[in-house]
């Protein structure tokens, strides 16, 4: 059981910036990747949708007999969590709101919190009900970013590019007059704009990764289960489109590092 | 047969600015569009997948038992044409390639024609062999423009809008450099931006809007063939997400009218 890899699944390229800090957290893991680079981005689609997605990305990694599931995808986590993990089965699925939440909650000083995602995300409300129950005193703003998957899958990050610099004011400016201290990054696409987002807010903000929260709950599941890799295990990519936006250069974007494995197709329409 | 509709599709709601053109062409002609709002953007992914979804939208359309085609989308027309009319088997496909490169050709006085489209439409090299095949003389710029479809699903076109100023700076730039006097809008979602590309370019320029040329095209095929509708027909709205971009409202946009039917739903990928 030990030896078997961690699922992790995102739209597209996003839930990259999850693997980046399991592999800091955890070096010994092998990972199974599934980007659904043929259907992204889902933060705009209406839930009916993206919970049959999501259904098929579960289902794909089963394959692979994973101890574990991380849907590194905001949008996921906060429109079909529940529908995940009935498609998981026994197989346990960790997705991003909780611990970004906690994070948030223990960062913020002000206790005024920013939220930004994909307009599904931000209609779901996901994130303020698990804000508020955990510090119900707690004043939350969130803003729908629809442009920024697109944006940042076109290998856009630039804090300096026009169109971040455009898009980041209108849509964090809500967040910045109501002075958060805190802003949840609760789309995993959304860490490649962190330069840009904290050039805006000013560095006194903190800014919380989804992604890298749902790195540490895997973690620290892994740590209170006993589910340890035994040895250095190997990682595998499959995305659903196999040619889209140079799936392997820009993964190096997400990674900090050169992917260092092909990256193979898979047809999720059948799963 | 004549009663029968004319199928449309597109990626998403591009292929609208078609049926806007053919409900003027032939007012009594029924129309059953389908928009692949599920799956859509086209033009950012590859070959493989662009003719799977084509190929699912074609035995789609089919189902009706249509008279003809109109592949309504940019993409679908420049790398699955073939495909579409593989699967179409006797049913008719007509594309936009043809028309706009035939409008374009007519349409310069200078012989210099701008090409814009999606990434996989500029990659294809399909409306420079159509143009060079007309017209062996003519001087071709071509551009892609990964994130006019985005934008423009988002509902954002205004010719002030600052994200649309600066795409459409930085995309065409090299095309008003060069003196082109005609420019194709090779994606049936770019005419929507007709008013921002022309401030842009000059009132001087020629845009062909590649929707309308197809439009065109369908019109000549019907009365040729004698395929002409004997009564006022009903038009009918399927999309592959119904929720999304909330299709019925930005839908208004294209036509240039309210939709005036229900949007109905197909699980596309069971085709």
């Amino acid at each position: 059981m030990n030896d078997r890899a961690i699922g992790v699944f995102d739209s597209g390229l996003g839930g990259l910036t999850c693997v980046k800090e399991l592999k800091k957290l955890m070096p010994n893991e092998s990972i199974i990747y599934f980007g659904d680079t043929g259907r992204v981005p889902y933060g705009t689609r209406s839930r009916e949708t993206i919970i049959k997605y999501v259904s098929q990305n579960i289902r794909f990694l089963k394959t692979f007999g994973v101890k574990l599931i991380a849907a590194a995808c905001g949008t996921a986590s906060t429109l079909a969590l529940e529908e995940a993990k009935a498609a998981a089965g026994d197989i346990p699925v960790i997705g991003v709101v909780e611990g970004a939440s906690e994070d948030a909650a223990r960062a913020t000083k002000n206790g005024r919190i920013g939220v930004i995602g994909t307009p599904a995300t931000i209609g779901s409300g996901a994130y303020e009900r698990k804000l508020k129950s955990l510090r119900p005193d707690i004043y939350i703003k969130s803003a729908a970013c629809p442009l920024f998957v697109p944006v940042v899958e076109n290998g856009r990050a630039d804090k300096d590019d026009p169109i971040v610099k455009i898009l980041v004011r209108e849509y964090l400016s809500g967040i910045k007059d109501d002075g958060c201290d805190t802003l949840i990054l609760g789309c995993t696409h959304y860490p490649l704009l962190r330069d840009a987002i904290s050039e805006y807010l000013g560095g006194g903000v903190s800014l919380i990764d989804s992604g890298r929260s749902a790195a540490l709950k895997v973690a620290q599941y892994v740590l209170e289960n006993s589910l340890e890799a035994h040895k250095p295990g190997q990682s595998q990519f499959y995305v659903s489109d196999a040619n889209v936006y140079n799936f392997s250069s820009l993964a190096g974007m997400f990674l900090g590092e050169d992917i260092g494995a092909d990256v193979l197709k898979a047809d999720i329409e059948k799963y």
